[in-house]
């Protein structure tokens, strides 16, 4: 038996004989809403995390920002050890709908084996469980094993407004050799994962607009443009049936898939019946050829994610309307950038439907760390200790992470290493975490700790 | 001076002389409320316009359909003298949103030479005008000029139901030589207008589902379908972006514009400018070069009524739907029918996009007289007689009356002959009638009558 693997057996031990009371502590910290919508609780939280760092040994502060504060904790153990930075937020969703939960959202209650609460999941349970795994070490060795920085957002549930500048402006005090988030979910047999890139988004709406007024069909139908047509056949201009996307120059510059990354998603398991099943689906989007995870990882999508205008009640009304809207997302592949999506946007409008008017929505950039990073064989023997198993390697997921503040500002590998059960419910009612995943977390945050200094 | 003129001239002076007995009285008609779709004071009215008729010496009886009564009165002066059916509806539209109203729906009043009330102009106060043109000629001469067949429906305001069953069960009793219906508004000059046809309609609502829920859009996009892309590709193979129906085999069996149709609508006004200015146009409806009442009448036209699905909130919501519905209406020319019309979609959708559902809604026949019709000249004298000026002669209007029961299933020439202002608010808050247009309906009325049996 390697060193590695006694000193982390200790940590193990020490986590299986704390189990109840690591529970007990999780349920305690959720117990506090932080919700950043409604700014309720943030700053009681901030303050309450910045205590519990500055309890593990940590040099930590609530650092402002031009909204909620962000908690940055940093100890040093060792110029000569790599850092990690795990990244995580303490703001969480609002609890609405309340009469959906079966528990209130901030009285955390333990049924089969779960812990109901809001933020059990996302995220607070998650961090919580990388602040044990510190504990553990520090309890069993009185030190840990490589250099840790600590960033906790308080505003990644209203995304993220102010991490791009604050990562600017203290990169200095978040120089790491990698960051680490612990978000999401697991895969959904429970298997551990580990993602190298998010794919980013950039939303927009187009409006039509016609006559000053609605009007009646039969006296201007034929006369007066509809803005349902107008924007149906501006939308048939930026994606074809066949599904590819015709938004003049916007898929160009796409970097294709790595072969790492192909065969990285040669390795995902895939149960396509299943996937179907659980939808209703009788066959898949176009294009019809296409890969299922080639689908969600290489190629930017373009999705309406609404369309309005005119008549929405029963039957028949002969009304020929004078506005409509749509809002569309399109996921990002790189090195497409917000910026860029928005640019090639509101030129093919420009061009094809010069009366419509774009309006970009948020956006999000990509992000992706190299899947042949010297960090991976750690990740992988960490997850191999703490689980068992191999983890799932995805080169890229769909959700909305700002990791690129990482890896585009700060130049670092980053991964996300999630902990939660696939159905956590996260910004849900009923948010829940299995005390078995969230004790697995504390053990795979542990791990990573040691094999990151292996 | 022929006969023809002294006679009509004694029936204006006798009009003219009881003008504001006229008025009270056609305000006390409107005071009964005779709502269609609330089933509210159908059958009162109906008994109402019985007992008048035959105060005017007609036979008549409120007939029983499925539904609503329909009134039907008749006096025949002489079978060698020609007769008139004209056709009316005594049920209004609900008179909601009331906090609209400037004085209430059934209460009428008088503000700026306009009488206000619910069903002033559409269509008690047009039928109630012929009644008082018959009056009046009985008044002066003792006799009508002509046979009179009146009907009066209960059902025109909820799609005339009933109508074409109950024309097919009693064409013995309204065998007439014309048809003549004063309803809907005079040219919004106040110039008189004669109206040969109207286009109908055929409804159909296409509604698309994919998934059993909605899904993220970072998760499935691109792997879901989205029932959005799908009414957008499948709407854009109906209509071209230069504005021509593209439905397969749909416009094939249009009949052209006769000389006649063309030469008459060479002649009606028209201010373009002033058209733009009123609803805010910068331009007119694809295609650029044809022209307005071209649009209007000799071309079927497919209006999106409205379009549904998504997210319709603020900001960004990056959702997949789950499900979209389109409501759209085409409006006819001759000889297309609702039914071919709905096979024709039904067919075109599934070809073109075979998981969508159709559904047709409801659909109303065209209607044209041909505009040589031997009783447009005594119409056009009437008209002259009565205003002043010729009347504007409309081939076909978009509005929908049920005429086709008159021209495709008795077989007889049909017009119509409005006499509401053009800004009556039918089926709108504050509907009215403006005094000297009831007057002048008053005697177009009486100068058909006399005119029609020189």
């Amino acid at each position: 038996m390697t060193e590695t693997n006694e000193r982390l057996d200790a940590v193990f031990a020490h986590i299986e004989a704390n189990r109840d009371d690591f529970v007990t502590r999780v349920m305690d910290y959720v117990r506090h809403p932080s919700i950043s919508a409604h700014d309720i609780g943030i700053r009681e939280v901030a303050a309450l995390l910045v205590n519990h760092l500055e309890g593990l040994g940590f040099e930590a502060e609530a650092v402002a920002t031009r909204n909620h504060p962000m908690v940055l904790g940093k100890r040093i153990v060792s110029p000569d050890k790599p850092t990690v930075l795990l990244y995580g937020h303490y703001d969480v969703q609002p609890p609405d709908p309340l009469e959906l939960w079966e528990s209130p959202p901030f009285e955390p209650t333990i049924r089969n084996g779960r812990i109901y609460a809001r933020g059990i999941g996302d995220n607070k349970g998650q961090h919580f469980a990388q602040l044990l795994a510190i504990e553990s070490h520090l309890a069993v060795h009185g030190e840990l094993p490589c250099n840790v920085i600590f960033l906790l957002e308080g505003e990644e549930e209203i995304g993220s407004p102010h991490i791009a500048e604050f990562v600017r402006e203290h990169a200095d005090r978040l120089d790491a050799d990698l960051v680490v988030t612990s978000d999401g979910p697991l895969h959904e047999s429970g298997a551990p994962v580990v993602t190298f890139g998010v794919r980013g988004v950039a939303g927009f709406e187009l409006r039509a607009r016609t006559a000053s007024r609605d009007v009646h069909s039969g006296n201007f139908g034929g006369v007066v443009p509809n803005p349902l047509w107008t924007l149906v056949h501006l939308l048939a201009t930026m994606k074809s049936p066949e599904g590819e996307i015709t938004i003049a120059g916007l898929t160009e510059p796409v970097i294709p898939a790595t072969n790492s990354e192909r065969e990285a998603v040669s390795r995902l398991p895939l149960d396509l019946d299943a996937v179907k099943a659980d939808l209703g689906l009788t066959k898949l989007d176009e294009p019809r050829e296409r890969g299922y995870y080639d689908r969600l990882m290489f190629h930017p999508t373009l999705t309406i994610n609404g369309l309005h205008g005119g008549y929405a009640g029963p039957g028949m009304k002969t009304v020929l309307p004078c506005e409509a809207f749509v809002k569309c997302d399109i996921r990002l592949v790189e090195p497409l950038t917000p910026d860029y999506v928005f640019e090639k946007v509101a030129a093919h409008v420009a061009e094809h439907a010069p009366d419509v008017e774009f309006v970009p929505l948020n956006g999000m950039l990509p992000s992706k760390t190299p899947m042949d990073s010297p960090f991976v064989p750690h990740i992988r023997r960490a997850v191999l200790a703490a689980r068992g198993v191999e983890p799932l390697m995805y080169p890229t997921v769909g959700g909305s992470l700002p990791d690129y503040v990482f890896t585009k500002i700060l130049g670092k590998p980053a991964f996300v290493i999630p902990y939660a059960n696939a159905d956590e419910a996260n910004h849900a009612p009923n948010e829940n975490l299995e005390i078995v995943r969230f004790i697995d977390g504390i053990r795979t945050g542990a791990a990573l700790l040691q094999e990151l200094s292996a």
